[in-house]
């Protein structure tokens, strides 16, 4: 897979893409990253990439020409118009469904704009997509080009060990994990509950689902809405609305 | 405002720090951001910060001893106790009114695991804020880290210009914004809307407004419900309606 991302701060990726998972999947070669600079591509002398909006108002608005340009270079070889993604607030909610759907891609370009606007035709006629990754005023698009990278990359065949997966196999239960110990049993005098201690593997799963169930109905009660549950999942649910 | 990360790939925020607005804000004094190693912190031969969990199961754990001797050290010269946010999947999920909160704070510490849980105490003892960016997987709490800085550093007076700070407030009306174009008029054949080269002030920013309700109408009409509605602005979304 492909993933190029249009900013005016490729240095900005430099250390996301060369850590942890994302360099491990970059050097075996199942992912290739590119953090280009969209201001090589201005067709003015100055390389300015903004300018002022028609019908005046406060505030810079991307041009539209520089962009084209860097994706028509990027997707020059190719048959097939990938995904061009824009991150924006005015986008869709990324998700977990959403980093499912571009895993699945060859090639994904991720535009980043920084604190303007985009020349509405940048919208209407490169982009495909328009993803916003949470309700909070970023300063570009970037921190969301990492988040899409870093989330899809996990999901390509090859990249996880089996130690991670399991870690993320965790949610598909649909509910939260349950509490984690390791140790020392006892640490500033803080300590690990004793069922943890006791070696019975039985009382341990029931405690661990117990505490999961708790924990996705103290802080994300719409989890449970709709989901069928055991008779005793049942059980502990109405305890813990007794207790409350 | 100091802003401390403690994080086992410090490498991943030099270019974030670095770059654009952050580097600015630091450069000026307002906020210092540093990323801590807290693999420095512990207190075994080989640095080992994470172990196998209590009660058997898959994955490792981290270990609650070198993020609790990370925190004394940080916060060593200080006589308020500071917020610890721990960014992980089951917190709080992140907004622009929790950055507001964070805002007003003078020391913040941020807490990212690497797809391992954490030691259930860290959670009850240690952190003051469990924060999620939004619902998907990421391999760290990294990304999130980068999220609270950037939200949070926009918000420190000092640090933005009057140019951003123009687009930002537009976020205040409650409404997406409308599009906005800028030259050339016709690039490849798409064109600018006519009404903007009209030079009628009045006509544009009745078109903008409409434009911004409709958009917000398509794409996030939860905005909507409950919002005072001026009368023209409720002709217009009789309008859509009745297209639709």
């Amino acid at each position: 897979m492909r993933i190029d991302v249009l900013t005016l701060f490729p240095e900005m990726f430099t250390g996301v893409f060369g850590s942890s998972i994302l360099k491990h999947a970059q050097e075996s070669g199942i992912v290739q990253y590119r953090a280009v600079d969209f201001r090589a591509y201005a067709d003015n002398k100055h390389r300015k990439v903004d300018d002022y909006p028609y019908g005046g108002g406060a505030g810079m608005v991307l041009r539209a020409q520089p962009l084209f340009d860097a994706v028509d270079d990027l997707i020059k070889d190719e048959q097939k118009r990938p995904r061009v993604v824009l991150l924006c607030p005015q986008g869709e909610r990324y998700s977990q469904k959403k980093a499912e759907q571009f895993s699945k891609e060859d090639h994904l370009i991720l535009l980043c704009g920084h604190y303007e606007g985009y020349d509405e035709r940048v919208r209407e006629y490169l982009v495909t997509d328009e993803v916003s990754i949470g309700d909070y005023v970023l300063t570009g698009g970037e921190l969301g080009a990492m988040v899409i990278a870093d989330s899809v990359t996990r999901l390509l065949p090859g990249v996880l060990g089996n130690a991670e997966s399991a870690i993320t196999d965790s949610f598909s239960t649909g509910l939260l994990e349950h509490p984690h110990y390791t140790r020392p049993a006892d640490f500033r005098g803080m300590k690990v509950p004793e069922i943890l201690l006791s070696g019975h593997h039985k009382n341990i799963e029931n405690w661990r689902s117990r505490e999961s169930l708790k924990r996705t109905w103290e802080r994300r009660p719409d989890l449970l809405e709709g989901k069928a549950l055991s008779e005793k999942e049942q059980k502990w649910l109405d305890e813990f609305t007794r207790k409350e």
